[in-house]
């Protein structure tokens, strides 16, 4: 390599020092706030091009070779880059958040201080229904007239615990027992460090629709208004080839390889072959998880669904 | 490195296997069960002998090569062997046991199921008080008199948030929004597996008499009941190369090695030197934590503390 | 969740149990052992029904499970698995493979031992050619007449670089510097030990045709005769959800879409606008890698190739 | 919590910003370059407040706080602060330093590129010898006779590797196979980046002084230029509470403790109840590890050995 210049100055984001300290607010008192950052876009291309050596004068350009360490998932060069985060989250999302494992962490402790006198509170109109399809999701919200007696509940079950939590302080029971029964929802802080390659997967898992709406809400906040900001070139990479891009299993692309160029008869022939095409009593495809995926992936894509046409006829 | 015999057999512990699928009980209605175990004893002499070589035919015997290990903090050899473990706890104590980060874990989903009908209960004479020298503890209990009048108002509290978080599903909220009332000492589930390395860091922290009796009461059932059981010698080197210890820093070491060699009065000057000794408007001792620590370990050494000879002078 | 059997015995998996401790040759000198596991099929499935709890009466079964878990990156019940290896590979290739963070290891001392007396010798006819196209990979091999001179070259050089190991070690100087000009071709061995997730990651890269020849045999060697008879579900998932799978970008999906509904034209105005089709002063078709990797796809998709299309007319 | 502040800026250390990109010179050609950095002592004391909440404010001073944590190894506001170095070292040494698994690394890639064209070498006074104690260490080194003889061969082997490398390129062979006969001294370089905590480690085992002279060379110049500018609190606490601490197991405490409230014999009969005073045929003290150890803590601490003074009577 090169001899190294002799000296160097910090990286740094004019747009993200700008809001170097801003609390973005997120649910009903929860919010995300910037707290200091290492590296950007550059940052990233220099460390994929100490890899690569005298190498990559040939790589074209910062964008298409961050796009190429995204597509192929060199993730080393994004490690090169931090995010340092203060965050107000109820502690039932904190419950998730913190199955992250590649981060830092310092969360404000219930055993040294009296915890914080907020729990999220739900709108009238927020309750959300159990979803049909999913097991694990939320579809649509509970009429508001019903909603603004769970949200009076709430607000009169908050209350109750708080006070027995005030009288156990008063009595002099110590703060790590008198928290115990604080409502799951109750809020907490915490810094929070991770590097972009970490968060990035985080961002993938916690912006997905399926993700808790709570959950998402901060991923959304932490990926559009920070990260946006910080790694322009790192976040469009993100959107195209993670969060917007479809996998096709083995079976999937074989399928749709033999809808081109054999017609549907051969593609019916392999989905048959892989036991996706068992039929209940009634006569109805059988409920099929891998084929219904499968199904969704080609209504994306465009294409033809091969035992639908034959269903038709 | 020699051939390698061409079969093996599995290490086995048949202290281990006895109790395999066994709930320990812990608290009042948790426990610590063991679902699977890799390694030994010998497994981890084996490891290290991979390091050392044809070399470490010299080294005596298994135990002293593994308190060699543990004394001097070689750590890979222990990462050898894994514990799988399916455990009932509070949320409030599993909110610190997930901080150590080094363990894989399998929690039971309120979002997918129904929370577990249990919160953890506080007898009569268990409400414990907060510790006066001690922000973060915990010392002494408040007289079962009171202590009953908060039983029976943490059994209403916990009823009362059931009663919601049933109401609320009765009417079609989905569960992962129906449970965010629910108490901090809400029981969960999981299966955990860890290293034994990463779990003797968790031992060492979380049987610390500064832990928080909870989480340290799972702390001693995995300790002595599991891990005392599957590789006892590790267990006896951790009691006294670990847990047993006593570290002093490098002015304890000086102040121990000036009283030995100098007397008092060279010891003294060491403390004055870096500060422990200066008096508040009262003429007495001002509180300093460092000067603090080092006292209770020249006790516990049995040792003078010279500026307390000094003081009575 | 229901009470817990009192009683257990850990998973066995006969034909795993076979080959414990049979050493698979790679290279010239290597090879691959299994020295213990961890966990099986039935394993992975357990721990994820802890998840979901009583839910998962409804899942179908293991085979449909492990599937959903593959597809969906649901990681941490596959982290549930352990597999230990003892290996012996080039220092060259263990570069490589040390980089996998996530995995214990226990790895022959040169500071404690003699260096061991091999380094991975090539046939005249295994002399690979630089790739063209790929800046970091082989294609082809040198003619056999060539290739026997340099493994006369290599022959010797290995000799000298030994001999003057053992001059240096004869006249008194320690291992730890006497090793340092031994070829990087030195063999070396270590125990390995991963969680199966985390060698899935390791699988993925290093079975890709990309990966160079020496790591990916080891990669093919630890998956194909270890893993596949460990966790037969768990590897035909992973053969067609993670190895066999392609992945189309936000834009790659759309290009499809406008193919199939729209004709070529609308694909190729998704193209252009994308700066795709920049020609050099030739009028072709200028070097653009993200779009020749797209056409590789379309190519696996039996799609046609809209640029192309447009080319010839 | 308080609300926070709406505007922050990003700590910087202006000691270490002037040496930003300086490469501080190790060993013949390789160097420890400063490339970025994140977070200083104010912000370790600033995330651990944020754990103890208001509480803090009772803690007295920055130093005495960093130096708490220290000392009771809470970890996690170490954590917080982020160092990026870009080093030059030889294989050999970075074989050892990559073990490291809690860093993000990005190495110069000789499949990418033609490795870098040096390989360490040895003065002719600079060849170490064999320990005679510890048989994985050095000590004295060769005279400087004999050493220039070495010193000669050794420039003879690199240069020969290295023509065999250029022949073998020029040949068309693959740069990822040329390579392999290299020698492990040829030096590689590396972005290196890891968090406070997890660099403590680093330099805890790498600056001992049994770790070998390579490495240590590179964690001396680490600590000592970059550390100590970065962090000075940190530092300080670093060299009192981890480098110049000891660490008495149980049984050491208890022989102390025992010397100097009861006198020597009963320290005695404790080391006799441990095995430590076995006698080998000839009536000497049998060699025993941990009892050599214990005997140089004692004499650190400057106090009598038991079994010594018994010995001489």
């Amino acid at each position: 390599m090169s001899q190294p210049p002799e000296s160097l100055t910090r990286p740094r984001v004019a747009a993200l020092d700008e809001i170097l300290g801003r609390a973005f607010p997120v649910l009903d008192d929860g919010f995300v706030r910037l707290i200091d950052y290492m590296g950007d876009d550059a940052a990233i291309v220099q460390a994929a091009r100490v890899s690569y050596g005298a190498g990559t004068k040939k790589v074209s350009d910062d964008r298409g070779l961050i796009r190429y360490l995204m597509r192929h998932r060199h993730t080393t060069p994004f490690e090169m880059c931090e995010l340092k985060l203060h965050v107000r989250v109820p502690m039932d999302a904190w419950r998730q958040w913190i199955r992250h494992r590649s981060a830092s962490v310092n969360e404000y402790s219930t055993r040294y201080s009296i915890a914080i006198d907020a729990a999220q509170r739900t709108a009238a109109h927020a309750w959300r229904l159990q979803a049909e399809g999913n097991r694990q999701g939320s579809e649509g919200v509970l009429d508001a007239g019903a909603g603004a007696a769970f949200s009076r509940q709430e607000a009169e079950l908050h209350d109750r615990a708080r006070a027995a939590y005030q009288e156990r302080l008063a009595a002099g029971i110590a703060r790590e027992q008198a928290r115990k029964d604080l409502p799951l929802a109750t809020y907490t802080e915490a810094y929070w460090k991770i590097d972009l390659h970490n968060l990035m997967h985080f961002l993938a898992l916690r912006m997905d629709p399926h993700a808790q709406f709570e959950i998402r809400s901060y991923a959304e906040t932490i990926g559009r208004q920070i990260v946006a900001r910080w790694v322009p070139l790192v976040w469009e990479a993100f959107l195209d080839h993670r969060l917007g891009a479809v996998q096709l299993s083995r079976l999937e692309a074989a399928i749709v390889a033999a809808l081109g160029r054999d017609g549907s008869a051969a593609a019916l022939a392999l989905a048959a072959q892989a036991g996706w095409l068992a039929r209940d009593a009634a006569g109805e495809l059988a409920r099929h998880r891998e084929r219904a995926e499968c199904e969704e992936k080609l209504a994306r894509l465009g294409l033809p669904c091969p035992w639908h046409i034959d269903n038709d006829n």
